[in-house]
């Protein structure tokens, strides 16, 4: 009985958030490689076998702990609501809010493990083309031969602030405001979706 | 005399050279916490106690091998020569012209291990802004208040440009002409210097 450590009963959802809050945390502050699911279990105080239980093994579980703050069904609307003019600073507002908000530490999560896990930069890559910026392409009716690049750009625009402001913690970029940086970059992933860029 | 296995004499500047391009390499491939000087010398065909004799120990090997494609000294009156309103476009140009030279493998190196290791992300971030966005910003004639900021802005868009083109290899920026992101993504780096970023 000794998953029952803090009380939690096993079969709670409490218990399967307490994993994945402790398994975000692990793989935001260790990297994927080095998070192992004996220390996650440890984290959330319950036996190692009932986090293979829920989630299988270390893939599933990480793919669970960062599912949510990159839950395109749940982020795009807000983003693609109103028509193409201001899409460009809504989209830096959502992201802004989902890397900022607690669950954001699973974003961080899966970039430094794209970096160094090549297993990780595929899924990202595939994620971010596939379910991010091929739906926000394709809402926005943009001229298909340009799609790929204009999606390439603002990827580029977003993956460097998440860069700076959440990894390297670059002091200006980590301490501004939400309202700063949407201002400051939201016309540059406007002008990548919609504007010329040749 | 192990040293001279491969023929080339200790003492020469082609057994350094021999040695910093082995470390670029096995940096780039491996990040900075993986990389072994015992490797690294291997792979330059030198004794271990070679590599220590000219270097110390790997973190002094690490600067060595990276110093180069970032010496803002060689780089920066490129950029800054001609004035401050085409510093965007010609700032993007450099920064493709050393990412994609081979010696920008070197560089890769570096943004993984920052991603990776503390130490390395402070090193980073001290070099960025000290050496780089300093000195540009400064060149410039920027209003002092709006320094700090606007330099981070820089390194949101050259640092995901440098992750999507060479550390995720996202197909349509990696694969994309220098000319083609420098004109995209020029007058990006160009606002956020001198234009209206409210």
């Amino acid at each position: 009985m000794n998953a029952r450590r803090t009380g939690r009963r096993p079969g709670s959802p409490d218990t399967r958030e307490a994993i994945l809050a402790a398994a975000r945390e692990a793989f935001a502050e260790r990297g994927y490689d080095a998070a192992s699911i004996r220390a996650i279990a440890a984290a959330a105080g319950v036996d190692p076998a009932l986090v293979h239980h829920y989630f299988g093994g270390k893939e599933e579980l990480f793919r669970a702990a960062t599912a949510f703050p990159a839950d395109p069904g749940r982020l795009l609307p807000a983003v693609l609501a109103g028509g193409p003019d201001a899409a460009g600073e809504r989209m830096v507002r959502v992201f802004l809010e989902v890397w900022d908000s607690p669950t954001g530490t699973a974003a961080v999560a899966l970039l430094r493990s794209a970096v160094s896990n090549e297993w990780t930069a595929r899924l990202l890559r595939e994620f971010l083309v596939t379910q991010v910026l091929r739906r926000v392409l394709d809402q926005l009716d943009i001229d298909p031969g340009q799609r790929a690049l204009r999606g390439g750009l603002v990827a580029t625009q977003l993956a460097g602030l998440a860069m700076m402001r959440y990894v390297l913690r670059l002091d200006a970029v980590a301490a501004a405001e939400p309202a700063t940086l949407v201002a400051a970059i939201g016309p540059t992933v406007q002008r990548y979706l919609t504007g010329d860029i040749t």
